[in-house]
């Protein structure tokens, strides 16, 4: 199986696995039990949150374990909210953030926030201006990913800092790092954001957990409430098994420059090999990271591109897995022509890749050219 | 090690782990990428969904995952409230509910709604008359749990309905069936409930998943935004590992009567060999649930008791490990002395403890007694 759908998710590593299980078998107390078995648990819970703040370039005091990256997504937004809307009725965001961010703030719109949605151009980028002039002495939160999950576009975060002080703004910065997280090199303070929100299973961990970190714990006021778990930023017995599967994947992934390099490698392999193919538009900007590629192949649509592909064992998909089966919004903001966005996929790649699957991805392609291309 | 902490969590069994280890080296694709990998996702998902859902009683279209027992408690009261507010202002329910039902109420109350919060008797059950007569026509949702987390008293949740119906109220009704799932024979038609909420790691389950019934899907608004996992009620990509362990998991449980009494017996005999014991007080009802037994041991404070018995590798509780640290919530609401509230602990049963587990717990209330005891 050649498998490059790894924006959806990934193939938990060998190590994730070994920790999920350690949690099921060995260490499977509740961290709150104040006996031998939950100190035990507490322990390790303590140690995932080193693994993987250590990765995100944090204090683990200032990390708190999601049960997703969705639900760290709707801690952030909703979390701010609660705790700035008497300074404010404004959040300035793009139009092209995942579900999981657009949504609660769709919600907040219809109770009466002003949303501003900045568009993106061409390339799937934000223009800054225009971002940065939305900023006003009224804004409550800025909330902008990292990086783009359909296209890989890297959007302009560190320079969001400085937009907030010039406008005078109370604005928290947000930022969903769930694509960027372990891909590119970032911390809190190269971003300069007060809330960054991440998930494991794009990184070879788990399904079913994710995090957020916060600035200082009482900038937000906290979405899922129950127990005091997670320093009350979010309730609920932890999820101990994905947890430390959480860790031990946020240790395998570290070395993000020489995983970065080889997975730059494998797309400058396949762009090479296609993007003079006439059917083939190449709809991610060069300078996208290099996990994710989106393309077009003129003639077929997207599904029918993916079962093809699917056929041969060689997974990619249709734009987001969160959006399935919709018209892509990202490419839809990006103005594309609409026979560019009918038939758009994503490829996207992990350090687990290999440059032979890559020519089976490049073989299909000419194949799909060949029988249904339209340039 | 004698583990005596089930309702604070359990050990997962053999087919659970077996289950979600299926899900991390196997079966590990995003149930909603539209390929392959995914569609083998989303039949484990429906797989599993049918298993807990046939545990529940109900139709596997009526039940979604959650991230947690909590997320579910959440995702009820919240998504209820949002729902029914038009109709009218007032929530009834306990002072004992678990953290994940108080606090949102809290929250709810602080925000203007009137929350009528009937306290039990001194075996910890509601007085039927009192809880009844608190709804009216203004009366939009109704939360009681099934079974006490702390004691193990049963609620009157069958007579609900019909107290719905005489006050003409708009009422959902909500029962937080964590504690008494998988433990006594439940289905929303036995229990007149529209909405159910239950979680895994109290019956051997992983920890990270949960799950909300709903007597229709739009009888809530959703209160985790974001993809359109589980019908749109409870974004976020699904904790594949958790889901199909949970899945193991509730079919694991399925002999109910037969684990219930198995467990009534260990209960039995623990009992009868301490109850005469001057320091010792029984704090359940008798006709508690057989899983929890909650006593004190007049003269040592909780903890110190908890500790004792921890390093005899006996494990129990202070109370609840959500209210870790705390006074009781509920033993208070009891109305109990204080010297039989600051000396309680909880004994939670699973149907694979053993006679000789309880013979040595016998022997360690003894000791304690022995050295501590004040009748």
């Amino acid at each position: 199986m050649a498998y490059f759908d790894n924006s959806a998710t990934t193939k938990p590593s060998e190590n994730a696995v070994t920790a999920t299980a350690f949690a099921l078998t060995e260490c499977w107390g509740n961290p709150s039990s104040l006996h031998s078995l939950g100190t035990e648990a507490n322990n390790a819970l303590n140690k995932a949150k080193k693994q993987v703040s250590s990765l995100l370039g944090c204090q683990s005091e200032n990390f708190f374990f999601t049960s997703s990256g969705t639900a760290a997504n709707n801690t952030a937004i909703f979390g701010a909210f609660e705790k700035q809307k008497r300074l404010g009725n404004r959040i300035v965001t793009t139009a092209i953030e995942h579900p999981s961010v657009s949504e609660p703030l769709k919600r907040l719109e219809q109770n009466g926030v002003e949303v501003i949605k900045i568009n993106p151009d061409k390339n799937g980028k934000i223009n800054e201006d225009e971002f940065f002039s939305s900023i006003n002495d009224k804004t409550i939160l800025v909330s902008c990913m990292a990086v783009n999950n359909e296209v890989g576009s890297i959007m302009p975060i560190p320079t969001i800092r400085s937009a907030v002080k010039r406008a005078k703004s109370p604005a928290l910065i947000h930022t969903d790092c769930v694509q960027a997280f372990g891909k590119i090199p970032l911390s809190p303070n190269s971003l300069g954001a007060d809330i960054i929100t991440v998930s494991a299973h794009k990184i070879h961990g788990p399904k079913g957990i994710g995090g957020i970190y916060l600035k200082a714990k009482n900038i937000i006021k906290p979405y899922m409430l129950g127990g005091e778990q997670e320093s009350n930023i979010f309730a609920g017995t932890q999820g101990m098994p994905a947890i430390l599967g959480f860790g031990a994947a946020a240790e395998d992934a570290k070395d993000i420059q020489e995983n970065s390099k080889k997975v730059a490698e494998l797309k400058s392999y396949l762009v090479e090999n296609i993007k003079d193919i006439k059917s083939v538009r190449i709809n991610s900007p060069e300078d996208a990271i290099p996990y994710i590629l989106n393309i077009s192949i003129l003639g077929l649509p997207s599904q029918p591109i993916v079962n093809f592909m699917s056929e041969k064992n060689i997974l990619i998909s249709a734009g987001s897995a969160c959006k399935m089966g919709h018209r892509s919004p990202v490419l839809t903001a990006m103005n594309l022509d609409s026979r560019v966005i009918d038939s758009a996929v994503r490829i996207s790649f992990s350090r687990y890749n290999t440059i032979e699957e890559v020519k089976l991805l490049i073989e299909a392609i000419k194949e799909i050219d060949k029988k249904y291309g339209k340039g």
